[in-house]
């Protein structure tokens, strides 16, 4: 099997290394930097890196494409004709619903692409960051469409497990979304808002633990994907935000009100839930 | 140097080990829980356990409290016949201002008190939990009083870096109080409103990253120990937790009016901050 990686960022190359360590030999790369490919070629993460998709894509039975979300439907428009008889296509994107109807659209009847989500990142950005280790253990969200065949939803859910996730779920995209805006989304505004809130100038660095450390470790965020991202999915993101802030009025109150019992009883229902998990 | 140590739970544990690490022989335990002594001495953490300080305090140079802060009080009130004349003692405390102002009153003037925060903890309790690695490279702070003299102020400062701490800083218990409801306990209360805001009964699990993994670790608390800790700070971290409304606000805000440049700041804002940490 022939598979191209389109963007060898911090995804597209962590899959380049993971697939490596699977065995996979027929891996190309196509990216707009020479300087990542070159990269990616001196790793032997791909066999020969490209700028565009004229050439290498005509034979590629899978392309993996993680590049900003807004840009996959031009590099599909741009290479509906490079694209091969019965290909299958996947994507990253943290964002689903919008983001496939924006895609079906465009989408050539002679390819399946299975919209996939690796639940797995780095804060850093460039495939300088890339390891195979990040999807380990990770969860992975298919969001099959009523055009995918089985045997690709198959294979991409095969190719998952052999790279390392542990889980692969397949979900609707409306769930994936209403769930991602939680699990995902809304931790990235709370790490924000934690950070930004701290007061200008004060050596923080040296009154901090772990506590702090974890809670802001995703504050370090691509402005362009993540903007992107939020507003994308914006509904389901203002849902959680404003469920959250119901949650943390119930522990200002507690606070306020010096009630001790109360705040126990959140604390307990945190580390059941935290427990559980 | 005879030690002994008051709690062994996980930070009175892990003490044990630091110490035992960093080559200190004569260190003792006291704990109500004769389990808890058995298992400190079977780990040669402790030379003896005891459970009360009739015996042993008598010949402590320095003794390390490591107990649930409300009972601290009640611990060296009914100990102030059994403290050797010029022992030092410290604590583990995580709030300061108010734990101090009821310590100092009933301190004896033979002993001297260096107030403690060792900036490093675990999500569970109990002795089982602790390590000797939760202080590597962790923040170790110190509250001065005007009682302290300057050479047990020293003696703890060396001993925090013998035992792994990375930095030791001295500030007083107000800038203490106000930077920890910040730093550690704002940290806590997110984390717990966070899990608590998730709709009862989804698989969630099946659906997260590292980023709901990291958010959420610290939501698993100990309820006696942080609704007094919480309490104990409440102005302070009433204080942090509007600040952080109103950055989570900002945000909220940019998503509903889809103001793609203003999020993108808040992101570079906060990535430049945690770059710096």
């Amino acid at each position: 099997m022939k598979v191209v990686i389109v963007g060898l960022g911090v995804i597209g190359g962590s899959f380049a290394m993971a697939l490596k360590d699977a065995g996979y030999k027929e891996v190309y790369g196509i990216d707009n930097n020479q300087e990542t490919l070159l990269k990616a070629e001196k790793l032997s993460l791909i066999r020969r890196g490209y700028t565009d998709g004229n050439e290498v894509l005509k034979e590629a039975d899978l392309i993996i494409i993680s590049i900003y979300p807004k840009l996959v439907k031009n590099f599909i428009r741009n290479n509906i004709d490079n694209l091969k008889d019965g290909a299958v296509i996947t994507d990253a994107t943290g964002i689903k619903k919008l983001f496939i109807n924006d895609i079906v659209d465009i989408l050539p009847s002679n390819v399946d692409f299975v919209f996939g989500h690796p639940m797995a990142g780095r804060e850093k950005k460039g495939i300088d960051f890339a390891s195979s280790d990040v999807f380990k253990g990770a969860n992975y969200i298919i969001t099959p469409t009523s055009k995918n065949k089985e045997e690709n939803l198959k294979l991409i859910e095969e190719l998952a497990y052999e790279i390392g996730f542990k889980r692969v779920k397949r979900i609707n995209p409306e769930f994936h979304d209403e769930m991602i805006g939680f699990t995902s989304q809304l931790p990235h505004a709370l790490a924000v808002a934690l950070i930004n809130s701290d007061i200008e100038g004060r050596d923080t660095g040296n009154f901090i633990g772990d506590s702090y450390r974890d809670l802001t470790r995703i504050a370090n965020i691509n402005e362009d994907l993540w903007s992107e991202l939020f507003l994308g999915n914006k509904e389901n993101l203002l849902k959680s935000i404003e469920s959250f802030e119901n949650e943390l009025d119930k522990i200002k109150n507690a606070i306020k009100d010096d009630n001790k019992e109360y705040l126990k009883e959140l604390f307990i229902k945190s580390t059941k839930r935290r427990e559980k998990l």
